[in-house]
């Protein structure tokens, strides 16, 4: 087994690595770490709502019992030396001093936007871009560290990169309109969005958001060259929205393909992608990697997100666009939490394990 | 006065007319009428649900007294003789039949989609397209009938129409894409969304809505020749979603123009256009026909919807487009209820009237 | 293996009984029947509505294969004598005519009010009145009968029974005050409570609940004598109301007590009467039959309705009553459509099973 | 026109005094304040979260224009002597200090519970308990202070209070159940509710408030005696929880009396009470203070809230009581943020200043 810490355990993504990592196979989290106002709490504790004394624990199961009366630690105080590798769950201010402090010692896999737009930093999907991890050695070199540091994505490119790769393996993709419609635990739940805000609405503005996946989804989907990614050339616009759903992001996407295209063929090469992918037998890894509907109400965040855990992109309404000369267009969910965000994380780890790079 | 009929009147839309025709300077609600089921009943009894008992009433003042105790006729019993003016509010299947009927006698001003796409019937936006009611008189030739069919497009429609009007005069568009986030009075009231289908939900699917927006907003920026309107040939690309909030359609748009453009430019032209709109003298019609934020969280369904009592458009977020080589996006905020039905269909009334069509 | 018929399967409860009958040791579910609209179609296909295009499936898990493609009786047509037991899941007034048709032949399972009141039959929540079972033997003569009709209660009596039981039994109780907070879901899907009608409101009433509450608990904590139920004589005031939560029914419940009580008491007989609980062994009997939080912000719909597949009734915040001389008041939570309903019924099947009545 | 401060200005309740006093006939409002976080900021500014970029404003209007520029002091840099009168909408810590140093100079009135429960100090309900007034006098001369502080009650108690003053100036009520459905708004908005917390769910606690309802009742409806208020002997229960419902405090009651009682006669009896309230000719006062509904689905908070913008207490499902000899139930809906603080606050202030009290 494989030791584990993660620091920003009690945060939205905090919650879902400690569930993530519970009972895995491989990796056994050992120690938690948060700012110093959680610090010397236990787990459950630290969980509490001060004012309202509401278990701020957002998942439909419990609070695993190994990690209920676990201490939290400062994070200052965590020894890199006793750990194989560390997840972070940090916001991107303290990631940009934190990571880099333990990325010295030991391999460390971040949620964080803080480094994934560095050159010798790759923004990674397990099943998507697996051979961007070779910038890591590249990275170690640099930086002259024994570890490194293995952003994910945000949680809104993920599902978008990852519908877009087969059209692209394919067709080639020339540009993109992607509108989302994210659930409320993207945004983190200290304090998240308040009620008052959202009831009844919708906010059509998320800050860095679009900026975010403009340019990861073209690092993601981009080349390994000697030192760097060469970002891919499609062209990316969006516009992200919160909506009164508290998990899921729904996102509306029209592709512009350089080869002609048609629904049936793509839905075709989303399957055969989802069954070839390169990380299915990797414990974390969902049955479906995609799952494309013909129910054209689907996906729903509802209803569609838990399937296989949260770990699979599911698409529909996949028709041909009445804009462009070659394309389609599309909707796609993804748990943002999950598949995006911590568990993602997971994978990421298993990923980087079995090359042996953890 | 003129006298006034509306035909079903207890729906979401018929509950419109019934407020937007309450003390009207010009126009006097004389009769109501709806399906068998609620005939011979009382305007508030018909409202009641028969299981729940609960009232049917959308809107945040009371039913006006003036029409409390109004009893509701059979369609098919109202003589068109004794009024100036029908408003419909009717499913498009009973519209079908039932307008023409009636506009063998007197205008219509209809809601319903089952006439907009004929060739001698143009989709109305006041302030937009005013210059396509002249094709009224063409259909009252065709017809030989004594009145007409004026129809207004599809809710979704409106406010895409309203805010690329000002584009295209200034820049000229090639093409659109657009995601609607849509409120759930679009969905009519009988039933009507179910609340256990949309809670903590998206539902990515709307049947027929992205081909009427399609159709239609061609057919509203056309052009009209002799008998007939030709389309605007920009090309458009929608994909329609509902979301919980109770009125309020959100659009999220990106315009390809074959101009260059810029945002503040845009912008400019928008208000331009507002200030100047054709209509702004009419009863109904709004202080602002567009209104602009620079505050990037609005509009805000919730919170814009009611400017001027529904009948001003909102756009904001308006910028640069990162695709397009000459292009821009918005997110633009439409009353469904008001401007984009019932009272748009009013404000078209006084538009024909000021115009000496009715 | 027991051949079952469910009655009225395609609503909200007949889904339930879908789902609490796949994969039953004891039990299989062989024919679904509906009222004419669904008869003839796959059962999948009964679920979408024909507006919208949405499955109206109620249910974190998908419809479960064996039943995807199952064709839906018309009832009239369904033959009781290749069942050893009906469930039915019908409309009150359906299940007035249609109940007997069947009890005629053999034993009826019924989730309706329709016979809930009359002297020979029982209202039974398994673990509570498991005596009250005796009475069907008399109903079977009475009627003269090969079957009987064992109905449960309304979804909302069944937490308040559950947990005034353990009180009555060690303290007396005199009299009940309960305010409910009640689910979405109680209401049924065809078509239920519309969106607009509780989005950010509460209903304070639902037509006859609050009578049959106050009739039912009586009855069910009463005696059983030679030919009847003798009420118990707890006086009990119920003001039911509709909240904007899908699933799970939250009371908040004042109970004088003949004796002094003491909330630490009411914990430990609570609990007590859990362990022991007469049907802990059956197939569908839950872990906890009665749950006690000692957080006070507990039990929450959300969070807790899931608790043992719902066959948990959750308690929280025992405190001692300030008005009653001896009293105590709680909040309870209890899933409506599973203990509630369906799977209370097939609990109750397990019960009259064991008991040697199926 | 007199002076006035408000004190905590930018949060929930401050911004109802500012909506409140905006274009008030008898008080301008010329200085706000707040803590150090937001003073030196314009009003506007400070209402805007940093994170998200959203305007904190909760309210269908705008902020009003007289207050968006104004600058924000900090609350030590106040100075009593430009005032005629000081708001208070603090947190009760800040109060428990604050208040007494304003209080010195010139009357405050508040809306915190810091003061409430002093000997000297009557909670007053403009129209309830307006001779309690007087012990402000004694206040003044025990404290030797210019000026008093007069609190308003716990927004959840006025509704139960109002509703039950003309029942026990009729019948004497003895006992009283109150289990409450509290809105959003109720919980402040710095952060107030999370969204995530509360979306289709149901808080069965809110810290204090029980306790605060039960004390505040009895002193409101108490009597004065020479140095303080005799509480009246009701017995008061109450269970408060939090629904998602954005405005408006919906009341389950039950209520034992004295005397026997009649639905009808108690409605009569309040709307009585309602026509001759002492304060009907103050600016602030509603149409009618109590509103009773023979409906049985009102009140609702979404359609009833804003009757009288808010300062009416609506009454329905008024019938005979279950449990009790002499006994009624019913709901009511009061306007937490409205009647129950801050425009409650307002007219208090006119009663005071009609009574030359400021």
């Amino acid at each position: 087994m494989q030791k584990i810490a993660v620091l920003g355990a009690t945060g939205a993504v905090g919650q879902e690595f400690v569930m993530s990592l519970n009972k895995h196979p491989w990796f056994e989290l050992t120690e938690i770490a948060s700012s110093a106002r959680s610090a010397g709490k236990k787990y459950v504790d630290a969980l509490r709502d001060p004012v309202s004394g509401i278990l701020r624990w957002h998942n439909p199961e419990s609070v695993p019992e190994y990690i209920q009366d676990m201490v939290i630690s400062k994070i200052e105080d965590v020894n890199p030396d006793k750990f194989d590798l560390i997840f972070t769950a940090l916001n991107s201010d303290d990631a940009q001093t934190i990571e880099p402090s333990f990325a010295r010692s030991i391999p460390v896999i971040s949620t964080a936007a803080a480094f994934r737009y560095e050159n010798d930093v790759p923004i990674l999907i397990p099943g998507i871009n697996d051979e961007h991890t070779e910038l890591l050695d590249i990275q170690k070199k640099n930086k002259d560290w024994a570890g490194y540091i293995a952003p994910l994505p945000n949680c809104t490119t993920t599902g978008l990169a990852i519908t877009l790769k087969p059209i692209i393996d394919k067709y080639g993709v020339k540009s993109v309109f992607m509108t989302s419609l994210q659930a409320l635990s993207g945004a983190g739940r200290s304090p998240g969005v308040i009620a008052l805000d959202i009831m009844d609405n919708v906010i059509p503005y998320i800050p860095k958001e679009e900026e975010k996946v403009q340019i990861e989804t073209k690092k993601i989907l981009g080349k390994l060259n000697q030192r760097s990614i060469l970002p891919n050339n499609i062209k990316v616009s969006c516009t992200c929205m919160r909506v009164p759903v508290s998990d899921g992001h729904t996102e509306s996407v029209f592709v512009e393909t350089k080869d002609p295209v048609d629904p049936d063929l793509v839905k075709k090469e989303m399957l055969n992608f989802s069954k070839n992918v390169s990380i299915k037998e990797l414990p974390t890894a969902p049955e479906d990697y995609i799952l494309v509907h013909d129910d054209p109400t689907r996906p729903q965040p509802r209803v569609d997100r838990e399937i296989n855990d949260g770990m699979t992109t599911v698409v529909g309404r996949l028709r041909k666009d009445t804009v462009f000369e070659n394309g389609i267009k599309y909707v796609l969910l993804s748990h943002n939490e999950k598949m995006g965000s911590a568990k993602g994380a997971v994978l990421l780890a298993e990923l980087l394990k079995s090359k042996k790079m953890i």
